[in-house]
């Protein structure tokens, strides 16, 4: 019998947005694996191995992946072939491994760089989590589509023309990865008129988390943050 | 002392996927509220109502809000304007109340016609839940988005042109409400050579939940479920 291979998405931060099937598989996993981003040469505390902590029984064997944040992706590349070696050794010897996963797994996550590299061969089962997109529409009591409205979902990190063709064509969207990019999104919003229908998330269902005005934003927010738009009668 | 009103996302159908915070408010909660869909003038159980039943005590209060499916909103709204009546006064003698959300309160659900009502005079907390779409993606484990792509959530009600545009300029989407809508989808997602990296889920999370091809996909697909298009190497 070889192990199973979980995608466990552990939802965007609060360890009680874990669902009951995530914790049920952290209470009787063998070997759990995470990412842990390495910036200025030092290796960060995984965000999705605290959320988990609470779950865990503490007698895992646990593998860290260390990426190195960078615009060049292959040197992460090689660092999944090396955990997606080692995941397939504790797979054939009949041990459950799951893969960490804050919010979502298959939204903007890093389980399908280790789902591609053993899909083929092993079994997986995926768990999906509460997106971080949830939490932060749930942080700002914000309904953001009904009926028949479309959702974009953009990367701060695009170039602004691409940007601006997504914002265009949807009814509501949400802006990821802000981070320096905010004057950048902050232009953007103006420019088309939707900025008075837009709010800034940050640390969305955390202790510290903040929802604030687009006027009211920081310039330099951390990565991890949002900006949530949906076109008000004002705005249309 | 007032009450809490909660819009409680459950996720997407498994049980299971209910988040610890939701099935604590769930073992707490005095009131429940939940939308019975009317179609040929009997109302059909509530799906939420049906994932959260094993979470329940068993001695709430329950209030159903019987709302028709047609497209004239108007009669849904005054089902609303009484259910929000009936929640403000439990809510002000001093009683929580939840309103139960299948996948997530703040996309595509019904939680925002209450929350509309009562937000500006009572204490509102919103529960995020796992999205139907993150259950769909985890049930085909298809990585839907990565890195620098935008997503695009895309009601399959949408006209045919307002759909093309939508998916002209998305990396991914994902294609709601198919139902009796499927030959429309089939149809641009062929002419736009975007079928090959589409896949048609239903019930996702469900014991009988259902993924297979799009050329497979029946015609007359059930109201929930979805098509997930992701661009690959050969239709990009």
């Amino acid at each position: 019998m070889t192990g199973v291979l979980y995608g466990l998405g552990l939802g965007p931060g609060d360890p009680d947005l874990v669902t009951l099937k995530a914790a049920a598989v952290l209470a009787d996993v063998s070997v759990i694996v995470y990412v842990t981003p390495v910036t200025g040469g030092e290796p960060a505390p995984s965000f999705a191995r605290a959320i988990a902590a609470k779950h865990l029984k503490g007698d895992e064997t646990e593998i860290a992946i260390p990426i190195v944040m960078q615009d060049d992706p292959e040197p992460g590349q090689r660092a999944y072939d090396t955990a997606a070696a080692e995941i397939a050794i504790h797979l054939d010897a009949g041990r459950d491994v799951a893969v960490l996963c804050e919010g979502d797994p298959l939204l903007y996550g890093s389980f399908m760089y280790v789902l591609d590299r053993l899909k083929g061969s092993h079994t997986v089962v995926t768990v999906p989590g509460v997106s971080s997109l949830a939490a932060a529409a749930a942080a700002a009591n914000l309904p953001l589509v009904s009926r028949h409205q479309s959702l974009a979902l953009i990367p701060a990190t695009l170039p602004e023309g691409e940007i601006r063709t997504r914002l265009l064509t949807a009814d509501a969207a949400a802006v990821f990865k802000v981070g320096r990019n905010m004057p950048k999104v902050k232009k953007l919003l103006g420019e088309l008129g939707l900025e008075s229908g837009a709010c800034y998330v940050e640390r969305a269902s955390l202790p510290d988390g903040k929802v604030m005005t687009l006027t009211d934003a920081p310039d330099s927010p951390p990565y991890f943050s949002m900006v949530l738009m949906t076109r008000t009668e004002t705005n249309t």
